[in-house]
């Protein structure tokens, strides 16, 4: 266990669990990396859809970021109330499922882990794509460089939600500062130059294009850069991950959260339109990120550059770590519902919900291998998810408040009412602006999530009903079973299966299938080794069963044989022994017991209630 | 069974097995093929390494193919007295084992193995090479051409001996029939141009070149050029598979397909000369296989020309039939004298050893994929293996007629002694010649084939020595085990494998893991529907057990609890009890049994003789 402790750390008791407990300065990391780092790609995204209109678009992006704050503000004021509500966690899914029941619950289960999923995908790749576009000759290596960081990832989280949160401040806070740095400074030699500032580096020229945008396109740029809104809702579901004051803690984190997000956004809009800079196309050769852009046109390519794009590689890989802090708690939760198999339920060595992790790295390796780490055809699949959780989330909150009456209560549920109305509408612009470019996957995924959980729930109900016991046991006939050993020669291993059917019953049955012609050599050894042991005593003595196999078959007539006994036998139990050589190296393995997972194999799918499996090992 | 049955043929009887013994029509495609298909390959592997010398390098092939035949010829004669030898089946591996020891009959195993699945992936490759050549937009499809083709000749060879004869006797007689024309046509025209014929379609034209041939480069066009001798053993290889007169009707196949190569061969040189056509450069885009080259210029490309060029594809595409049909017998062979898994022995449905088809497919499959399909990368490993058996088959034939002494041995002790010799120079310039171009990683693989061979070996005495049984089975001391049943909650799965080891003994105990902190409410469970019910009888109750887990883990505890009972009971036998619930859809297991899998794995490898598993299915 020791190399396990040193990649994971050492095993955590249950009662350590409180030492795990963050403050705002650990949490702004661990829930803000997502928002924070979207910063990165959203306006990058709206700009893209700009390109055609030239330098005239370029203005767009003010009024379209002006917007996307407002929404923020709303939703900010929205997870407060649901952070003093649900002091416990209130993810979208509690929300959901608690206020508007089971129905809208799964909808925002499914939504959820769809976002969590591809926030993971769409960080990594994201900070792939940056570093590729800096370093182009790693291009052809995008996938794997992806999937080497999931595993880093993967590896980091393992350790636990503390050692996570150390793991990560330096990067995170080397890109909110540098990121603040760049607009402060920006902000300041565009006032001195009275909006028209000298680009230190200068951008690439763009075409002066027209300035018309049709309301079409003015949707599809405000349905990408609200990709910039992902991640805000993890706080609110992790406010029990806090120290006490814990709900006043997730709140102070949420708060400076989504301040900095309206900063840079707001920022980066300006500035934007200050230098004239504007999206690249990302598939051409020239291709150059718009705050690669940015730092150069304030600051040149100096040390800061460099380290202002390092941070924003790191934050954007690391981003997807609010998937691993949150994934394993939402299929917790569902879990705890018998929405998804109860193997997320359990804690393993470090307090972490393990299979929500292996989970979580399998279906975002997937999405990696399938779309190439290619963050611009994720992006399309990516909002609609985080965006139908708000939604539900802020009208789960709006039944929540009406329920509980009293005072203020009609407020609260006018500020919620608010924040549910504008992120359902924003749903929808995403969904229909979109759709073609891959949010069509996302809408068919959830249906068949809810439909893969209600399986799941259907399931194990039925399991808990046909298992439940609804009296106490039944202690009356006792009977011995029958016992079948297989017998192919007479070695120590027969013996010792022999030996022990004997032990656990008077009717003991060896049973030899002829495939090979040497029936008469194994009745001749029997007679020697079992049989004249057997007559000089009076216990009950086994017997052999020779069976015939014309097509050489040596499990299909074993079977039969035992399927037989079963059906002449109606209240007795069918024990067979299967011989099983147990070895060393793996290669031995090679060499043995193929028939014997192949019979244990037939006897569980073509056996029933009343035949049982005994493995008897025999170690070399 | 009935798909089966439609794709693979009905199972055959071991009775029904004479009907599939075959005679020298059937004989000539099973076991010729691939002697046969060598020359497509081996002349222009030859020419291919003389397209430095130009035009006068053309004339090289004639001394160099004249040697080749008589090569072929002593071979001829040293393998007809193989199968006077050996009426069963002489293989190479056969023939040096029984007469040079196990180390020599490993040797030739190795190289067999290793010639027969280069044999199937050079002839698929070459196959689909020469239909590249053909239709060059199938160019980036080889490797996937090269699958599908191995899958079909999988599917005809599990059907059997005899269905695979005749679907293959038409493209053979096809082949044979077109080449024969084509070589007597063009040998009647240039009788009548005097030596010097005019092409129908001309060849392309050659730089005239040097006519000087380094020893180095004869060396490598000699060892290219005895490819076309591989194959040619098969046939005392198969003995077994021939009619009643046996060994006549072998050597009948033997003499037809040894003297139809030899015609091709002297056949394909002299035209070869006569019309002035040399290799073309395989890598570059006007290239044109030299049997195409001939065909055109004797015949033009007419119908006869797409004919002759088809069942040249197809017959080397099932020239890899060979390999169907010796190489499970081989590795047969080699299982039986216990130096490969015994799965080996085993006859399937259609008397077929099926596990030694699967083998040779997987073996290849591997290659065409590493290789990536293309012939040209395969050839250099590949006469080696050949050669290699060649030699050992005939060294140990000398060694076979010393022994048997008597009249016209010490003649037939010097036709094979003259065949060892030839073979063993042949095998070394193969070796040095194409030594870095392939033949290397062929030196490396025999040596760790027959390492490996001999650990299986080593491993299957060490079994039989520890289990061999040398008295009469022990009867005394048969007490009833100490019975373990893992509980989580008490379910009527829990009641029925309680029931069960109630059953087995008196000696029950009930261990529950309290990871979830819910052990009261397990004792309270027990309570009422276990000690409840047995408290009113005087029959010996179960007991429970609960231990503590601090880091929630479940199955440690439990397998410490068992090792230390088997410790403290050291004349016991423990049966651990584990409940598995079988579920009638795929996707249902995700949702049970993870623990009960990893907990038989634990007790398998962390137990001992002493430990038994017992499965308890519950079926829903």
């Amino acid at each position: 266990m020791t190399f396990l402790d040193t990649i994971l750390g050492k095993p955590l008791r249950s009662v350590d669990e409180r030492a795990e407990h963050i403050g705002p300065i650990a949490g702004i990391p661990i829930f803000g990396l997502d928002a924070l780092s979207s910063a990165a790609y959203g306006p990058e995204a709206a700009l893209t859809l700009l390109i055609p209109l030239g330098m005239a678009g370029i203005a767009h992006i003010v009024p379209i970021s002006a917007a996307i704050i407002v929404l923020l503000g709303i939703v900010f004021f929205s997870y407060c109330q649901t952070i003093d509500a649900y002091p416990n966690g209130g993810g979208s899914y509690t929300v959901a499922s608690e206020n508007l029941g089971d129905g809208a619950g799964l909808l925002a289960a499914a939504a959820l882990m769809i976002d969590y999923i591809l926030n993971a995908a769409v960080g990594i790749s994201a900070g792939v794509g940056a570093l590729v576009s800096a370093f182009p000759q790693m291009q052809p290596h995008t996938l794997a460089l992806c999937l080497a960081i999931l595993l880093i990832l993967t590896l980091i989280n393992m350790r636990g939600v503390k050692d996570t949160g150390i793991a990560f401040l330096v990067p995170t806070y080397l890109f909110i500062g540098s990121l603040l740095i760049v607009i402060a400074a920006g902000t300041v030699r565009v006032l001195f130059a009275h909006g028209h500032p000298a680009p230190v580096v200068a951008p690439p020229r763009l075409p002066p294009g027209i300035s018309l945008l049709p309301l079409w396109l003015l949707a599809k740029v405000f349905a990408s850069g609200c990709t910039a809104m992902t991640g805000v809702e993890a706080v609110s579901n992790g406010v029990q991950a806090f120290g006490e004051p814990r709900q006043k803690n997730a709140k102070r984190t949420l708060s400076i959260i989504i301040a900095l997000l309206m900063v840079f956004l707001a920022g980066i809009a300006l500035l934007c339109r200050a230098y004239q800079i504007g999206a690249t196309d990302p598939t051409s050769p020239g291709y150059e990120s718009i705050l690669s852009q940015l730092i150069g046109a304030i600051f040149g390519r100096g040390i800061f550059y460099y380290v202002a794009i390092a941070s924003i590689l790191a934050v954007l890989a690391l981003s997807a770590n609010t998937s691993y802090a949150d994934f394993p708690r939402l299929t917790r939760a569902i879990a705890m519902r018998d929405y998804l198999p109860h193997v997320f339920i359990i804690r393993g060595r470090r307090l972490l919900y393990s299979h929500g992790i292996f989970a979580l790295v399998g279906f975002t390796a997937f999405l990696l291998i399938v779309f190439g780490g290619v963050t611009d055809r994720l992006i399309p699949l990516f909002a609609i998810g985080a965006f139908l959780a708000f939604t539900l989330s802020q009208a789960g909150m709006v039944v929540h408040w009406k329920r509980q009456g009293g005072a203020g209560s009609r407020h609260r549920m006018w500020i919620n009412g608010v924040g549910a109305a504008a992120t359902g509408v924003t749903t929808l612009i995403v969904l229909v602006a979109k759709f073609t470019e891959g949010a069509w996957i996302t809408a068919i995924l959830i249906p068949l999530l809810i439909l893969a959980m209600s399986s799941v729930k259907k399931h194990y109900a039925r399991v808990d009903r046909e298992t439940a016991v609804d009296r106490p046991m039944n202690i009356a006939n006792l009977t011995e079973p029958l016992v079948v050993v297989p017998l192919d020669k007479w070695t120590r291993i027969s013996e010792k299966a022999l030996r022990f059917a004997l032990k656990l019953s008077d009717q003991v049955e060896a049973v030899h299938v002829d495939a090979e012609d040497c029936g008469d050599q194994v009745c001749a050894q029997w007679e020697t080794n079992v049989a004249a042991p057997f007559r000089a005593t009076n216990l009950p003595a086994p017997k052999l069963t020779l069976l015939q196999s014309p097509f050489r078959l040596v499990l299909m007539p074993l079977v039969d044989h035992v399927l037989l006994l079963e059906a002449n036998n109606p209240h007795r139990q069918i024990a067979v022994l299967v011989p099983e050589l147990v070895v060393k190296k793996w290669w031995q393995t090679l060499l043995h017991n193929q028939r014997a997972q192949l019979l244990k194999l037939l006897l569980l799918v073509r056996g029933n209630q009343r035949i049982i499996v005994i493995n008897i090992p025999w170690y070399l």
